[in-house]
């Protein structure tokens, strides 16, 4: 790339990409991750957009893990008549947790979600009535987890890493062949025995328990997730495209949010932030 | 085995079995396909059962085959927000469409079901009341598939190989990497391109449509399908052993319709059968 | 009552009221228990309407168990935001059991029903698709009630007392203050613990878990269930007033079935019988 | 209690409880009323928690007093087929009318709200379009007190004692048995014939009329209420339990809304404020 | 048309269309009317499928005629935010009566179905929880018209006229404005004050009360109508052309029921028969 | 009117309406546009009730835009069993576009919705999670167009003339005898062919599309309308009633937007603004 040119996307600069970050530097090019745009009340559209394909597609990646063909109890998602349906645990009731709960009342599932703000259970109480609401603690987290069949781990503090909320004990605590999908593994993981995995080898197993750890799991519905992403920065990209990008950075602090480098100069790394589910 | 014991199971003895047929007349062994009991309103419990989870599998797996990473066109079965969902065509509204409609829907899928008879499109109208019916005839199955993502050919005529309905013309005309799940495939296929496939290599690309042609998807969640089959075979089970095999056969005539040895004869094959939807 | 005339209403003769019976025989009163009337199908539709207001009624008393005022858990049938709902165990799967979960539903409860019959299980399930069905079996009842808050006995045999299916082995692996209610105590209970109640005096004691077994819930909701009564009715007791008594027992077999003493003789008393889920 | 320790806990200080009041001048105990701890949004969440358990009991409540062995007209809720349901009427459209009809309408009732705010009949509208709404007014109310089976009074006015809206010459045109529950009966009730009642005795008759007008109706859910109304303060006990209470009140002005008394000072006495339905 | 040849087709043919059927005979033509045509069970596939249609069109019909600008009373069925709906009485419980409050409320309007059949009543109210159902009788039948705003006539009586349900005293007491749909007026209608109308000029005004009384409803959707109305008859069309007519009349008593005129000799006349809603 | 009054209605404003303003010029009348109020938060009340009004309308009235009577192409929106329902393609997601999907649903429509806002989108979404929803540009716009069979242009644009979304070119790609209803015509329109017509004289074609323009569609449901104006316009007036216009219109700001004319001096005139859909 020619240097002082810009450059926007999907960056997800952190501190593991360095060499990128050395680059875009020493190139003096202005780097702009559209998922860090941020609107005046706190709301990051693309980062909703892929947050929410992160959460429809847990349901459908949780059914397979529980097919015996791929290691799993081989069991039903939504069980049959004369047979219950799977147990699902979903920890974080933001946007992910929301969209993979209504993944999995569509397929039949039994739900439950955990949250510590009875706020956000509120909505998705209000939203869902079947689902069963528990606030967060670890006694609750250790219970519910003990009887699951699948455990989703859908937790972020906004600027920090997750906390560790499924410990290796609770993990430990769990029935043979269960299946852990810890969907904030791309910001460090809330389960503490979940490291990255990848499309093509996405799961391991710890103390018996399948573990799917996939980051940037919109990555395989590519079209769709393309298509989301692109209906949520296109009015960013109209403005830097009509404007130029320094005009629209300075003009547009939602825009703004979004610089990661700036002429040569490092403006901040990529933060966690949660992503509350919109009314 | 012992010669001249009785042997009550999931058998589906077809001519392709020949060395087990042969084995099971060598050892006079009376031989009850489970899966065949069938009772006086020509209802059949047990394969009922198994089909009714084989419907309710189609879903996870059509999800998992549109995703990019499995070779798929990368799209979520039900969109998102701004993205339209799959169109899903499903040619016959027995309960393998019924139940696989049911799933879809849950998933946010279009779906359209067609069918020959008007009181099964009904049925499933009365049930699904947001799924399109269309009577199925070579017109409508070649102008629905056209623009299918995904196409289950769920089609059973009573005591014969499905009718070959989605011929290799119509499935040049379908998009490129769309999917075709041929259910009917454990009776020979209802799809001319179709051919069975296994578990572990599930697909393949013939006019550059993605197959699945798996016999037996039950298989791939042994538990709720075991669970679901001693559910429904357990009376007949139970009267057997209480009573003794030959005791049961001549007795109840829904064990009779199972039996397919007796005692080194060959009584009949395993047949095609339709399963209709219950109310 | 002048003798030779005729009666017709809601009798309920059993063994338990041989007084009235000998009073009916002395006077040769012909009495048409009308509960009794039966249509060539084998349905019961006095019967019917009359179960069908108990089921209802089952969710509406169970919450009142459950209130710290009437001796119960303090807790509210759907829970609350934060909050677990109520599990409820329905065994039987007949008219009874589908309004009684239609109801808990409604009030927010999570709801298992158990029945032996697949089928009905089935029905429960297409009608409801967000309740557990299981198998019924005594390992399976065991296992349900040792963590139900309420558990309904809603079991009736045709012609027979229903079987008990709650043992006091099952009572006392029972949550302390959890619920029983007896639906079937009409026809003797299903639960070994059980013993008819009053509407005055509902509820006793036994292994530390409430049990509610009023007979003739309905009389509780008097005037609905009497307009649903003669809803029923009114066709019988119309060409009854139309024909003549006899003339309507000699030409509709229908209301011969409900024939309890006729001038003078015992006809046959009442006997218990399935009240299926019409579809 | 020493003196100059601090309390906290649901306090509902009103003049009506001086004598309380004086003891915790006396020992210049700093008291601090959970139930009126308020955000900067103006909302409410340990009473919306408490509030939002009322509502849910009211239905269950009235079904038990439309029971005829409990006085009532003998009638069910939802009516059963051949025979209408049950007219509810609900004045006040907070969280207490929302959650009224909800369980209203699980039962099968016919449910009115009344309102004079059209956003939160909105409100209502759009989360239960089968709810009807109108406007509330004298001659709206009347109308609708006139078929009543049930009619629930939930409103509350922000600092004030709720209006008399239900005056006793619209109770005199009730119907004969019909139900008042006067939920808002905490704060001087908005029924002109209303009066508080016990749960030991919680009705009596007026103009015909049954009236339930028991305070703290959560209070016979007691486990479900407690847990509830933790989960909803829990973050504010431990701020204080870590911090120490002055600090707390110091930093945190939603606690600081919640206190009654400090180190014998009077500080404000619990006012009336409504209860927003949240989205 | 040359003599002896077939004709097959909705004919209608009743004795208001004597000259029709004159020259049918004259002509010595054999006339199938496919409406006639009837299954062992007494089904008729084609009546039911125009049945169905007819039943959807009553509520955009009705929506329409309580517009001002077409004379009505200026309502909105579904009425709106703080505005009560529109109230909808249903004479009839068939496959019109379920279809028309289907649509009804879809937009959302308060709908009562009565019907002298507790069945049929119990099927609606299964289908459609939210219709308040009522025994069809003298009384209910004026009480309900009295606060009506549309009463829909959806009457029929195998092979009779139908009853005049709807009298013209009852019309009387109806509100000023109202809206009447005979849609039994293609026999005879069940209103007194009904009589034919046209497309082109649908309503008049009797009593005060709109009247609308087209016969043939689904004449006006033609498109819709023609493919439903194929499909349904279409098998027997495929019979009639490959065996020929009198062929497949003499093999298929299904297709013997629909023959109005044989070679010259009147066969029988169309009668009125009841579609009974299918599960 | 005498010089000097004051008058509050629906005045509508426009340049369009000189005379009127000239007049209340002249006399120098303060007249208040009820539907220009605006609260601080710049929601508009009257408006608001009066669009939710106009979009509950258009399904009823496109419903009879396609019955073959009144030109259109004879087809049922919702289609029947064994055919496709109709496509509805809703250009604009406020409240105009939320009502008509609600409605369109509620008579078994395909519904799709575009629009700019991605977050107006997930609304509808949220609601109504079988609508498909799209990002509107011109190629999405003219791609739906050319399928639909109902076009509902619903866009407004705050403080402008809509912009022409469809254009000619456009409307010519549609299908014959398909249907176009530009609701935003009282602002001008959003179609390149549109123009306004009457209640009397509705609709004309336009390269072989029917289409429908009229202002003001709440004025044929007029009593529906009036009520809900009232009620959202009932505390203004109350106001200005009880504190005289001109002290209402100094305190209020909310009132202030909706003066017209002021003392025979121009404010402003009416502007177009957009009603979002509240949640």
């Amino acid at each position: 790339m020619r240097p002082g040119t810009a450059l926007a996307g999907l960056l997800h600069l952190t501190s593991a990409r360095q060499d990128k970050i050395d680059a875009l530097l020493a190139n003096e090019i202005t780097a702009i991750a559209l998922e860090k745009i941020q609107l005046s009340d706190g709301s990051m559209p693309i980062r909703y957009a892929l947050a929410q394909i992160g959460g429809q597609m847990v349901p459908q990646i949780a059914a397979r893990l529980l097919q015996n063909e791929a290691g799993g109890k081989g069991i039903l998602i939504g069980g049959t008549v004369g047979v219950p349906p799977a147990e699902i645990i979903i920890i974080g009731a933001g946007v992910v947790g929301n969209c993979a709960a209504h993944g999995f009342l569509g397929l039949g599932a039994h739900v439950s979600v955990l949250d510590v703000s009875i706020d956000a259970l509120q909505r998705i109480h209000n939203r869902h009535p079947s689902v069963v609401t528990m606030i967060s603690n670890p006694v609750t987290i250790a219970r519910a987890c003990s009887y699951a069949d699948v455990v989703v781990g859908a937790v972020l503090v906004p600027g920090e890493r997750p906390p560790v909320l499924v410990t290796r004990e609770i993990v430990r605590g769990m029935k043979p062949r269960s299946v852990i999908m810890d969907v904030s593994i791309d910001e460090g993981g809330c389960v503490e025995t979940s490291r990255p995995t990848t499309h093509d080898y996405p799961t391991f197993i710890e103390e018996g328990v399948i573990h799917y750890c996939v980051p940037n799991m919109p990555g395989v519905v590519a079209r769709t997730a393309t298509h989301a992403y692109i209906n949520a920065a296109f009015p960013f990209i109209l403005q830097m495209a009509n404007e130029g990008v320094e005009t629209a950075i300075a003009k547009n602090p939602s825009i703004e949010h979004g610089v990661d480098t700036h002429q040569g100069n490092l403006v901040h790394l990529s933060r966690v932030v949660s992503i509350e589910m919109e009314d």
